[in-house]
């Protein structure tokens, strides 16, 4: 029925990768002598047993190595959100402890829903006070506005490395900096789910306390993800029982998908330069071709301070979740601001409400995530069908842009 | 050195199987496609996302059915330990809203340490009194003291189906009965970890609130388990975010890892009574030659109220640990009590100081857990070897056995 160039497939383009990724088949071959033979709990002392060990502590120096921690500074979670759990209560928790005068946490207005909810529990159960802080128009944080709001109180602060819905990569470094000038025993977490495998990350260089990463948005298995922590900084569990991970995080280790996660990050640290280079040149392409193809069109975020996967577009006149849906049906699979927030019915994006795009703007978005399997004949066919099925959407609905 | 029937061999008689159990084919089988293909995030609205939340009912459709649950009360986590803290604390922290009044758990002595931490946190930071339960020398919770110690201010409850270290089955069902008897409102917890796919469980039978499952004791893969929670009952998240689960568990869904649990209960639905009288078989045949053979040996645990796999013995004049790095070189992999223990150096099993053992007979134990794929052959040789290095270990340190 609409015009388009694309026909109904089986074989989508996939360019939702920062919801969840495809797993690289050099992850999958890790994880498969894990899934058929080498069953053993790390817990156990005979030989399967340490074999699982030796996979994890293996996993753990991989995973150290794209960030630049030492291996004992990985702890293992059962994800992004767990890690970003963790690193907030098991923080407040432990300041309940050893300096409860302070009891204050700042986060960024465009955190993910597992931060802001996070220390919403926070705020009720443990006390604390929260700051939230304001962004820029292009996403990115002030650091006047942000010397302003840490106060002497502040003991927590997370800000996020790049943002899941519109890509911005925080000047972090500089934030902690600031921080930790104004009080050096503040605490900086920094949840680098969307950045880790984009951009390179040294936790030495950035001087951060905590740092939150996650394995299916790289290329690795889901339900396994970690918690960097500064040797020397002891913040308390959240779950509790046998004691794994430095008594940090019981519960018996998820070995197979561990060795997934810590071989994504080996192939990330080798090719990280060269295949980001390439995705951010299909960024370019497919950003240069709708700013001058789709009238209405406008990019939500900074163009420079932006990881290369990420395309989020305000098309005006158009329902961003009735474009998506008819993507998909041409097999073209993106999303409308952060995958979790699906589950959140009629929930407007809390991160361009942030940016001060009006609500029609917010409702008429939409995000590409590219990965490195995309090619750019996808991405020229992803676009044809985009341009025509706005054209049509804004045909159906009488929509007439202003000049 | 040591006289033995079996040499040191590469193909080791797995018998650890209470600490983590071998996939099954079936099992890996489901779950390769969401290794391979089906990458979808579950809340993503396209069409690879709704793929995965096909998946994800499926799985857990399949595991209700093992259980006599209906699906929409099972919660995933991301394991045993996470869905007994999810359980206890998140009740805590629901009836510290609700019932201020009432602040009271009971567990007993014998609980896994996922409850015991998880109850310690509790009572320190959200100010509940702990009551402990003895057992009886059997293992066994004795109704009457059971009874005596339900007191009208104990609003939650956690006892163990079977346990870990010696296989006990707790009567639930009546435990259940007397505890609402004195008061409705009790919330009855049963961690089933151990249980589930040895013995058959209907949670509506059994009539508890919350039931805490695992996949990979049941030959599914780690890094999964669930919560069942009776319909009604709200008890509050301990991790926060997206609101997957129903805002119970946020966090992406493990996908791959729900598949493989869906299709391993499946597989235990179908064949639990024939594969578990095979199992029980093998059990009796371990037992009863020990028993016989081996002078200086003691049964732990209740032999009739006993799930099928397991086999813990305490020899005289021995120690465990020993024992079990001996075993391990030649090839038999067994455990000392809980492996999750092992996290905790020099910390003796509080399960069979529970039962009133020595501390002699505590050190000179070790559990066999025995799988569906272990064979008489296995178990043939496993004995003979045990026998000969318990003699030998004797005569090194030069025990005599009293007659």
């Amino acid at each position: 029925m609409l015009e388009n160039n694309r026909t109904k497939t089986k074989d989508p383009i996939y360019l939702d990768n920062a919801s969840s990724s495809p797993i690289d088949i050099d992850v999958i071959n890790e994880m498969l002598p894990f899934l058929t033979g080498n069953y053993g709990n790390p817990s156990s002392l005979h030989d399967l047993g340490r074999k699982s060990t030796i996979a994890v502590s293996n996993a753990r120096f991989r995973i150290s190595k794209l960030i630049g921690s030492k291996y004992n500074e990985i702890y293992f979670t059962s994800g992004g959100t767990e890690s970003n759990n963790l690193a907030l209560i098991g923080c407040a928790r432990m300041l309940n402890k050893i300096n409860p005068s302070c009891k204050r946490i700042l986060i960024s207005k465009i955190e993910h829903d597992s931060i802001i909810e996070t220390v919403n529990f926070i705020e009720k159960d443990l006390k604390f006070e929260i700051d939230y802080l304001p962004i820029k128009k292009d996403g990115l944080i002030d650091l006047d506005t942000f010397s302003e709001m840490v106060s002497p109180k502040t003991s927590l602060i997370s800000i996020m490395l790049a943002n899941n819905e519109i890509g911005t990569i925080q000047p972090i470094k500089a934030l902690v900096e600031i921080a930790k000038a104004k009080n050096e025993n503040t605490i900086f977490h920094s949840d680098a789910v969307q950045a880790l495998g984009k951009i390179p990350i040294n936790v030495n260089d950035l001087k951060i306390d905590m740092m939150t990463i996650s394995s299916h948005k790289i290329n690795g298995p889901k339900g396994i993800g970690a918690l960097f922590i500064k040797q020397g900084l002891h913040i308390k569990p959240i779950i509790f029982g046998g004691g794994q991970e430095l008594n940090l995080r019981s519960g018996t280790e998820n070995v197979c998908a561990i060795v997934g996660f810590g071989k994504a990050c080996e192939i990330w640290k080798e090719k990280l330069e060269s295949v980001q280079t390439e995705i951010k040149r299909l960024q370019r392409y497919m950003i240069d071709r709708i700013v001058n193809e789709v009238p209405g069109s406008a990019l939500n975020g900074s163009m420079e301070n932006r990881i290369s996967n990420n395309v989020n577009f305000s098309f005006a006149g158009i329902n961003g979740e009735d474009l998506l849906i008819k993507l998909d049906e041409y097999g073209i699979e993106a999303s409308t601001g952060s995958a979790c927030s699906s589950n959140k019915k009629q929930k407007a994006s809390h991160v361009l409400k942030a940016l001060g795009l009006s609500y029609d703007q917010v409702r008429g978005s939409i995000r590409f995530s590219i990965g490195h399997q995309n090619t750019q004949e996808e991405l020229k066919n992803a676009i044809d069908t985009l341009k025509n099925l706005i054209k049509e959407f804004r045909k159906i609905n009488g929509v007439v842009l202003r000049e």
